[in-house]
């Protein structure tokens, strides 16, 4: 029921057959449909979620109510807000099923016992948060150095799964970019 | 020596003094003058620096040669260029002290002995590195939704202790600004 998270972990950490019987306790699932709403503003993140199948976005309203895209995950990703995770605070953001997804998650709550009933999985969130961290510093460069047709040919070319699953609109707002520019975009290509 | 590292991890977890005194061959350290490069694009990111005493920045050369200032770090505060610190690919990075520093630092090379050595240090590297990805959310959620007025709000309310000690050209880069708009904007307080 939960290989997929413990073949994900294995490839991070040794992970014997009993650590995955100690983890198992802390593990939940759940299924949403498509466009479900998982989180948002003035909810507290409770939960992190590791998406076995489907593709979960983050978003924020602004304040002219348009949506800002900050966040896709898609299988074997981790998703959640970790500022709410981590500090308990409500959060601003959306989190929604784009598609029917099957989801795996632990407990903001169980993250101390879990940690110290299973070592090897607090090394594996350790290297999966340096790895969110290496994800967030490639983003805040790209939005400071490249040019908007670099931005859509660089996310093109290091994710070409996602382009016929997420909505041209989406993908936009992701990007920044208005629908008109990703329209002339598409049309260049 | 390294008292001021212990004290911030004992912020954070059980720290008894055998584990200061097994973490401390691991640990090393460097005096640095006002200006001296720590870093430079196309080297690869060996250390993970602590900053004990001082001030460093990061920053990207863009194609017209401007300086884009990614992340300022202050006294216990780590700082690295997190992608080729943990992947080990070059950087495209400039570190640089803009005060004198005194660092405490851990290289990449050890880390894998220290983890097992002093597992208190890794929980505290697991908390560390969700902690700056809680920073990053916010910076990446500052550069979306606010406005330039706004930013500079936030970040002179977020870090008062940096506007006495930071060049006004050098918070216009980290801002996104120009130095006329900047002058304006402190004008107008």
């Amino acid at each position: 029921m939960y290989t997929a998270l413990y073949n994900h972990i294995r490839k991070y950490v040794a992970f014997a057959d009993a650590d995955a019987a100690a983890l198992e306790p802390y593990l939940y699932k759940k299924e949403v449909k498509r466009k479900e709403i998982l989180l948002k503003p003035g909810q507290v993140c409770k939960d992190h979620y590791f998406v076995k199948k489907g593709l979960v976005r983050m978003y924020l309203m602004d304040e002219k109510d348009t949506e800002k895209i900050t966040t896709f995950a898609i299988e074997n990703w981790w998703v959640t807000d970790n500022d709410s995770f981590i500090t308990g605070q409500p959060t601003e953001y959306y989190m929604q099923a784009i598609e029917a997804c099957e989801l795996i998650y632990i407990k903001a709550a169980e993250r101390d016992a879990l940690f110290k009933t299973v070592p090897a999985y607090e090394s594996y969130t350790r290297m999966i948060a340096e790895r969110a961290l290496v994800a967030y510093q490639r983003r805040v460069n790209f939005i400071n150095m490249m040019s908007d047709e670099e931005r859509y040919r660089f996310f093109v070319e290091s994710f070409p799964g996602f382009l016929q699953r997420v909505p041209q609109y989406m993908l936009a707002s992701y990007l920044g970019f208005t629908p008109q520019f990703m329209s002339k975009i598409r049309a260049k290509r």
